[in-house]
């Protein structure tokens, strides 16, 4: 029995391992699943007739050649910074291989030999990026074909706990890294809006947020991504006017986290000294004037021109950054100190669901009149280990993955997911998973 | 006769070659002075009788070496990044050397071994830093040696026009690197006020000033330096509950400058596309929202919440960003664009004076009272060779240089002058050029 080999086994390879295993009789593939913690890939297997675990060392690099070597495809949910590597090697011993991640300079400059091999290295097949490309491309194709001509995309996700279980102020908790959520934005965002180039400093993001609302999740607003203009040319849209992809968060999230930007609390580039002694009341003090009168809650509503009784400050305060509480973090950023605080109060509780939302905006010309297309998806997760956020990252990879070996993906190359006869059976497959894109047409004239 | 080896002869060595051609005999040492261009070299020299130049490229090993073999002291007035290649060599081959910039972490790893060879390494007597170190450090031992507890110490200094040639909205021209002025700032400032650590973010910079008169030069405001915290060390202040370096600007000057910051135009970190084809009207515009109606003047105020009748808009008007200029500057960073338009409006006219102000501050308490001094420091430029910054950086340069030779400064290793048997005959001597400090007392209580 051939093999499909299953690098790292963490929370987003929950329901691609249960995936490939449910199908494994229908392609004819042993899955072997490989993770730093022997554990926690048997508790991915369970057991399963064919499924098999080992330990796995990315750095060995006896071990991931000969693994790969014993597989015909290879799926790395590896971090990102490893998959090069295990793609080196697929290449090298004419293996396919399969990631959620981002296609990286080095797994693009294999594109030429993989060709040349008859092998496909398929990137970007996760949820952002994956599901994007592939519900984006699909709209983008039908409008072009009818002969329409877009005028403007704007594209947008967000990862959040489902509504159901979304009792904080913020209407916020961690579904995912907490480290990316505290210093996301931290280079300058670009864009182009009606023809014209613009550029989004660190300081000015979360004060450029549009509001949106998405089916019946409700209201959204969004904060622009640090690169939408490569997209242009992954979409086949060169000389697009407007493009901006952004987050989504809940409405006033964005100036509450504001405040932190602007006073510099998000701040990874340096150590606060004699961090572990300080209170979080310290901590907030630090970015502020000196100043004996005042506390510091009035002197952070002074300093950045926020009135005390409003909503900014509720926020604020149920953080809990004005107590007497001891940090206990050595030698930290400032970053680091709110990331500590924020996964106390932003932590999933052990019932919680977390949801993702996302939704495309297409405005486009034909025959004379304007219309606007959106298209949006929220998937609300199952448990606390069949997540929004691992079914959507996992799904597709699986699916592609079984659709590559029953040789409907016929690709080869260092591809992403935005050809046709890829999207296409990936995303008609996705809604037996719940992962349903509702498309809604209006007249803008 | 023996030589004294300077090593660069652009705008900051004019004052300390004249100096040491002066005062050659004295010491008996000719002055070989080498730099990339010939020309400047011998500008600068002006066929002295104990003066020698010669074409010098520092990354050439061989020549570095042979060069510094037939010196007994080197003056590197190089960039900074290439002191320490001239350091290890002078250490190797048993010679002295005394430069004006900071010490780096490679020049402070030779301390050891320059000390066993009994060789000096001066480093920081220039301006800022040099001048400033020794003025402070004068007046720490004074008030140290009566017994008195000194509570605060600021300290800031600007190199600004002189006022009789300030005929500009901003009170300011460029006196020095003007790429040093765009970038400045762009890491967090550090501070102690009353005990409490204090973290300044760049886009809070330029309003965290304090407003300072200086002597009969004027008004002046400060901004926080990126480091202040390592002072403590340097002048044994490990204690003191409050100290701050700050850089001197005259008043409005950081307001508007603020205004550059807050839009993200002095970002060095990433380019605008297009840019040579761009006008500066829409280089300002790119970091605006999209709006229809407004124009670039009123989207600007709006979204910098400020008042379009202000004396801010007055300075950025007067630049001309507002007007349909083009950049004509391939492949640019923000920084870059604005660097190239201030370099056409802030540039110093043929006939113009430039100005060096520095400021201490020290509060202290002795015998139960209260007490603040002021020393200050105003030098003007005597002409455009002789500018003020040229004479407050090589001036002291030259007088230690004659010193060590003379025998008066007997320090070993690599120092920087905060040593009374250092600092005293220097000052001493620097009088004599007009680099006087006015010390001011007043009680507190």
């Amino acid at each position: 029995m051939k093999k499909i080999l299953v690098l790292g086994a963490g929370l987003s390879s929950s329901s691609l391992i249960k995936y490939l295993l449910d199908h494994s009789d229908e392609y004819n593939r042993g899955i072997r699943v490989g993770d730093m913690s022997l554990e926690i890939a048997q508790k991915k297997v369970n057991n399963h007739k064919n499924g098999e675990v080992f330990e796995f060392d990315v750095l060995n690099e006896q071990q991931r050649i000969k693994e790969i070597q014993n597989a015909d495809v290879v799926i790395s949910m590896l971090p990102a910074r490893f998959h090069h590597l295990v793609a080196e090697n697929c290449v090298e011993h004419n293996k396919n291989m399969i990631t959620a991640s981002y296609v990286s300079k080095e797994i693009k400059a294999l594109n030429e030999k993989a060709k040349e091999k008859g092998l496909l290295l398929l990137n970007e097949i996760g949820v952002d990026p994956g599901i994007d490309h592939m519900s984006a491309m699909k709209v983008i194709d039908e409008i072009k074909s009818k002969g329409g001509k877009i005028l403007a995309f704007k594209s947008s996700t967000g990862g959040l706990v489902a509504p159901e279980f979304d009792n904080n102020p913020w209407n916020y908790k961690f579904t995912w890294n907490p480290r990316n959520v505290v210093v996301a934005g931290q280079s300058v965002a670009q864009y182009i809006d009606h023809g014209k180039y613009k550029y989004v400093p660190y300081s000015q993001l979360f004060r450029r947020v549009e509001r949106m609302t998405v089916l019946d999740a409700g209201e959204f607003e969004m904060y622009p991504n640090r690169d939408s203009l490569s997209y242009r040319e992954t979409y086949g849209l060169e000389n697009i006017p407007t493009i901006l992809r952004g987050t989504l968060r809940r409405p006033g999230y964005s100036e509450a986290w504001n405040v932190f930007v602007q006073i510099g609390a998000t701040d990874d580039t340096y150590k606060i000294e004699n961090s572990e002694n300080l209170t979080y009341r310290d901590f907030i003090n630090s970015f502020l004037p000196y100043n004996l009168k005042d506390p510091v809650e009035l002197k952070l509503c002074n300093y950045v021109k926020i009135d005390i009784e409003s909503e900014i400050m509720s926020r604020l305060k149920w953080l809990g950054i004005f107590e007497e509480t001891k940090i206990g973090m050595p030698n930290a950023s400032p970053a680091q100190i709110l990331q500590k605080l924020l996964e106390e109060k932003w932590a999933l509780d052990s019932e919680d669901k977390d949801m993702i939302v996302m939704q495309h905006q297409f405005e486009y010309r034909l025959n004379g009149k304007n219309k606007l297309i959106t298209s949006s998806l929220v998937v609300k997760g199952k448990d606390q280990v069949h997540t929004a956020m691992s079914i959507t990252v996992g799904i597709p990879v699986a699916i592609a993955t079984k659709l590559f070996l029953k040789g409907v993906i016929k690709q080869k190359g260092v591809i992403v997911p935005t050809m046709k006869d890829v999207y296409e059976p990936v995303l008609k497959e996705l809604e037996e998973y719940g992962i349903v894109f509702i498309e809604e047409e209006t007249d803008l004239d």
